[in-house]
Formats: C-alpha cells, sequence, structure tokens
C-alpha cells in the first residue's frame, strides 16, 4: 500500500462530485493511519463542506482518532474563508501528522499558502503525486481559475462524411442511443448548455441533463434577432423553460422582458467572458453552426461520427475562412472509441497555431 | 497445449503470405507430434507449394517421420491438381494420424471433398477450431471464390469535416506519416490499386508498394476520355509505368494502342466482374471521386481522419443521391485506432440496406 494508491482512491472520490460542484473544484481525501483507512470524504456540492473536513468526519463518526493519521488529498487544502471554514487550520487542529497533495491549488487565493501554513506547523508535506490525473480531473477549474473565462466544450453528431444534416436539415438520429447517453455524460460535467435559436425553433429540445442526481443546467441560447422571445408572446410553449435558469444572448434584450434574462452581447469572446463573470466554469455548445463561431475558444471536441455516408448535407464548419491545408484548425486527438456502432472522437482545440 | 495453441500458430504462420499468395488463400500448417512442433510451414507465394507440403517437407528437414502424427492447418487441404499436386493425397501418404482443420474451403472446387477423403482413408478429422479467424484471415479468397468479384476496399484521407481536400484541391498532407505507413499495408494486402485519371494527372503518383518484399502491384486507371494517353503522347512520363502491370478503362481503348492494356468497359460492376475475370481477387480503391461510384460495392472502408478542419472543400460522395437519413449509405464500424494524431476508421460497407 503506497502513497499512489490511496491517492488514486482520493481521486476516485473526488470523481463523485462531477457536475454538482461547479465552479469549484472536485476534491477527494483519504485518511490512513497505521496502514488502514480511518475515513474518507469528497466535496459533494457546491457550498458543502470540503473533502478533508469530511474526511475527518467520516473518520470520528467510525470511531478513529485522526491525531498522528495521514491525509490523501487531491489538491492543496485551503487557507481563506470561503462558503467554508479554512482546510489547513482544521488539519492542523485535529493533529494530522503528514498530508499527501496531488495538485497544488491553482486558484490565485490559495496558490501553495496551504502548503506552507501546513508545513509550518510541523506537519509533513508530499505534493505532486498523481498531479497529471488530478489535473486531467479539474482541467475545468484550471482553466476557469486561471483565466476567467470557462471551459468550451463542442459536441457535434456527425456523418462520417461529415455532415450534421440532410441538405433538408434532418439531424434525427446521426447517431444512435449509445452516443447520445453520452452526451448526457457530457452535459453533467458541464455548468451551462448552449444551442443557437434555429435548434430550440426547430427541435424544441429541453436541454436538461436526465442523468440520476444530476443538477440543472443553466441554458444558454443565442438569439441575435429575438426570435424565440416572438414566438413565445404568440403563445408557443418552449421546453427548456421548464427547468433550470436560461440566459439569452441577442441584439434586442427588451424583447425578453419578463420571459427571461436577455443580454445585449452577440460575439463569441465577450460572450464567454461575460458567462465567466457569472460564476460560469465550463460550457457545453451543442450543435450547429454556432461551434464554428466558438471554434477558435474551444478546449475540447467531443465529434461523434454517425455509422452513415450522405453525399451532401449541412456542413458544421463552413464559417472558418481556410484557404490551404495549412490554416487548417488543428486538433489533438485524444481518444477515440467505439459506442454502439458510432464512433466518438474526443480533441483538444487548444493547439498551437489555432489562436 | 491445445488445438487452439497450435491452430494459432498456423494463422499466424498463414498470415505471412499476406499479398503474396494472391489470389489463392493464404494457409498455415502446424505438425505436432507427442505435444511436440516438429514441422512448419505455409503458403509462400503463387504458384509455390501448400503450407501442408512445406510442413511436411520442414520436419523431414529437421529429421522428424510425420508418420503418426497431428497436422494443424487452416483450411481443409485441396484434392485437385492445380499449381501443385493435391495435398489429401500426400498427407494419407505421409501417415498422418490426425488432422485439425480451421476452416472448410469454400472453392466450390473443394468443398468438402479434401475432408471425406482423409476420412475414408482413416484419418481423425476436425474441422472448425478458430474459424473466425481464419475467416477473416481469408475474407479476400472468401469473397472472391464465391463471387467472381475482387474484394473492394475503399482507402480515403479526410479531414475531421469530411474533406479529402481543399477548394483548391490541395490534399498533401492531409494524414501524417504514420497514416501512410498504413496504406502501404493496405495496398500489400489488395492485388490491384485503383485512382482516376485526375489523381494520375494531378499528382503522377507510382502506386506501388514499398514495403520489404512487397510484390508489384497491378494499378487500375479509370480514364473515361483517355487523357492519359494522349499526355504520354505528348511526352509526359508517369511513374506509374515504372514497374507492375498497368489496365486502363477507358471510352478510347485504341488511344493507349503501344502503351497499356486498356478496356471499354466504364461501369462500375462492369469493371469488377472484368477484374475478377482476370484472376485479380482485390482492389484497393484510392482517394478522391471514384470513391463514390464505388461505394455501393465496397467490402471494406478504410477513413483515415487527419486532425484538421477545414471548413470547405472536396466532398468524396457528392455522387450518392442521398434524400434523407433513412436512404443513408450504412457503414457497419469495426475498429478504431490512432495513428500518430489521426484516426483510423475501418468498417464494413456489405450492410443490409446498401444493396
Amino acid at each position: 500500500m503506497n502513497d499512489e494508491h490511496f491517492m488514486r482512491l482520493a481521486l476516485e472520490l473526488a470523481r463523485k462530485g462531477e457536475g454538482k460542484v461547479n465552479p469549484n473544484p472536485m476534491v477527494g481525501a483519504v485518511i490512513v493511519k497505521d496502514g488502514r483507512i480511518i475515513g474518507v470524504g469528497w466535496h459533494e456540492y457546491y457550498g458543502g463542506k470540503h473533502a478533508e473536513v469530511n474526511a475527518i468526519e467520516n473518520a470520528k463518526l467510525r470511531g478513529h482518532s485522526v491525531r498522528g493519521a495521514t491525509m490523501y488529498v487531491t489538491l492543496e487544502p485551503c487557507v481563506h474563508w470561503g462558503k467554508q471554514p479554512p482546510c489547513a487550520d482544521r488539519i492542523i487542529a485535529e493533529g494530522i501528522k503528514r498530508v499527501v497533495i496531488s495538485l497544488e491549488d491553482l486558484n490565485p487565493l490559495v496558490a501553495g499558502k496551504g502548503i506552507e501554513k501546513l508545513r509550518k506547523a510541523g506537519i509533513e508535506v508530499e505534493v505532486g503525486i498523481l498531479e497529471e490525473e488530478a489535473r486531467k480531473l479539474n482541467e475545468i477549474f484550471i482553466k476557469y481559475i486561471t483565466t476567467g473565462i470557462p471551459f468550451v466544450s463542442i459536441k457535434l453528431a456527425l456523418t462520417l462524411d461529415g455532415y450534421i444534416a440532410t441538405e433538408t436539415f434532418e439531424s434525427k438520429w446521426i447517431t444512435g442511443e449509445e452516443a447520445r447517453r453520452k452526451v448526457q455524460e457530457l452535459r453533467r460535467k458541464h455548468m451551462a448548455i448552449m444551442v443557437g435559436a434555429n435548434t430550440v425553433l426547430k427541435d424544441n429540445p429541453s436541454l436538461n441533463c436526465r442523468l440520476l442526481g444530476c443538477p440543472e443546467k443553466i441554458k444558454v441560447i443565442l438569439d441575435r434577432s429575438a426570435r424565440i422571445a416572438r414566438e413565445v408572446r404568440r403563445g408557443r410553449k418552449f421546453k427548456l423553460f421548464e427547468d433550470g435558469r436560461v440566459i439569452f444572448f441577442t441584439e434586442r434584450p427588451e424583447e425578453f422582458e419578463g420571459i427571461a434574462e436577455a443580454y445585449n452581447i452577440t460575439e463569441p469572446k465577450a460572450i464567454l467572458e461575460f458567462l465567466g463573470s457569472m460564476g460560469i466554469d465550463s460550457v457545453l455548445i451543442e450543435g450547429g453552426k454556432i461551434a464554428c463561431q466558438f471554434l477558435p475558444f474551444a478546449d475540447r471536441l467531443y465529434l461523434f461520427y454517425g455509422s452513415k455516408i450522405l453525399g451532401r448535407g449541412i456542413k458544421p464548419f463552413e464559417c472558418l475562412n481556410v484557404k490551404s491545408l495549412r490554416e487548417a484548425f488543428k486538433v489533438r486527438v485524444e481518444s477515440v472509441e467505439v459506442l454502439g456502432g458510432d464512433v466518438l472522437v474526443v480533441g483538444a482545440g487548444d493547439v498551437h497555431g489555432n489562436r
């Protein structure tokens, strides 16, 4: 039983907070004494107790003293008062002897101060165990805390020859059940889901996350000319208003009065900055033409290829003005998998040369 | 050590003949006596000795008697005189006691007759060990021997959004080194490589297989209006004439007199039937617009996706006249892999509903 073993467990626990803790990071903690696990905890939901405190309380509930124990925690313990008291103080007060940390906090309010405080209190501190895994786990948090801009994912369903719909805009369904279930997992991971007005007017989607225990999603709609507002006034019902917060970006915010939040911002970069300023750490952009506008800002691409060839149809990235292969938008392919006969290619868009 | 173990080795040996034995099947054989391998062999090249005979001779060379031994062979031994005497007779004459066969021969000249002959001679025969693997290994042979039509593979290099070139026909290179090396392996596997005249006129490709020990390929060029013939007469040199047989399909075969074989056939189905009648068991169709014409006849698709997004460009399958998703050409995805940052999707085109 070594440090990596316990840290891997802490990382697994952390992941239980996926989609529930945003814009906080996912954090897991494991307390070990005499080679045995005496307490586990994780950050369960936004505003809830931190992983370290949950692990300490779990140990106590099970009748153990944490004095002299080792704590494995996936992120540097905090030293500032947020929604919860600082974890570093609590760790010191409880008499924990050794703290193993995966990733140093990148939040400028913490950044190494937790480690310093623990060390000054005489606690043995190790940093960097399974750091790459911890970084990957909290890629949304890291991007957001260091830039103030949400983590941007683009999800598209394409035919094998690259169409998102037939020429008559038929797109149900390019991919099968399994791929669509995977999209639900992507929705869970992101705080907000963004689509264009066309998608809303045509498909009337709920844009919610139907997985068990999945929190309500913030729905962001780009509706430059306020077409949806006019449809609502005419009495048309849209499913997306049934749950969760809805935010419109439009040239005519006044038309949305009494309907939903609306802001007069239409440039992709400004929209992302504004969402970031509202505390939204991640946006999943689904489908269609808006994906192209946001492509230069994409951190991740989820390209679902249905096992079909169409020949002709609607192309997703026509807005790019690429003249030569050298100018093409580059994707760093991270993984591929077969999902019930369809293919999912996951790639990173933040590649040198694109920005 | 069980039957499967030795048959797996026989299948591995068989694969050494890939690209060299066409239009014969790849066959491997292993001879086992008292639990020890005493001889191995495979069909090495077209016209060469069969795997069974090579294994018997290998055992003798190594000083063993095969009398009373077990032979593992991936395909039913033949009973007819072809370029070689019948293997079943040789097996009987050598006193082999037991024969384990993976796949019954589908060649109507053999079809169970080998098994029957062996059994009548008092040899214990088992059939069907690792049959699926053997079937997959010899899919080209099986398609060709049962239909007379070559096995048709289509290979394309596409961007992630489905373009085979920019709008100005730039296509070098959509994929990287590793993907292109894989194409060489595909060329090895097929007897013939087919392209359209455009590809020849624009890229002047050699269309050969540059892998060590790879035999010359038959090059099939679709040149309806004999443009290449006229270029040759004007003194232009084409690399594809440097090695291997070249066959043109054109409306003007007379223009190719003194240059290359040429036939007045232009319909895809008729071209494939004709190639089959010439003893060509497999065609790799590379690139471009001709892939679309042959799509309805494709047994296998190799779609190499370069990690780029272009937005606009040349689409490969525009010739399909698909109006709805229901009418789309269906692909059964067999595997996906990442090849040096690019993605290879391998699929079968012979899916119910396409033909």
